[in-house]
């Protein structure tokens, strides 16, 4: 499935997040990833940043689509993905 | 339709793009906003977004669907729209 990640934590567990994160899905902004991945691989992924959060302070949302079909883009300025690679 | 709009922009411009976000959307997140809203009504908003946004610096990624059926959301930690109401 396709689905959307965006985080909202405290700046000292960003990096660990972003690191996280990519590991799973691609970058697309500051705190956004996108991707295909397993519904397994998902929850791995939550369950991982869950042992680090805290969720009082910190939040994930998580969007899911059968196929990225569904959903259309759009971006207005630059998407961050290219950036990614070099960091 | 359904959309999730998501801004990465310089300080400066976030109160201005939260308030205009924010005539159109439901805050959800820092910088995460998601709501039914009209063709039109989205063009009139991200319009006024490149007024004053500095697109070689700050960047709005928008996904459309056509229903937010085909979205399945998962959270973790919390929503920030209770806290939006306070500011």
């Amino acid at each position: 499935m396709y689905v959307l990640l965006v985080y909202d934590i405290r700046e000292k567990r960003v990096g660990k997040m972003l690191k996280l994160c990519r590991r799973y899905l691609n970058w697309i902004q500051n705190s956004v990833f996108e991707g295909e991945i397993s519904e397994v691989k998902l929850k791995e992924l939550l369950l991982k940043a869950e042992s680090f959060l805290d969720l009082n302070e910190d939040s994930v949302l998580v969007f899911k689509s059968r196929s990225q079909q569904w959903l259309e883009k759009e971006v207005l300025g630059q998407e961050r993905s290219r950036l990614g690679d070099f960091l």
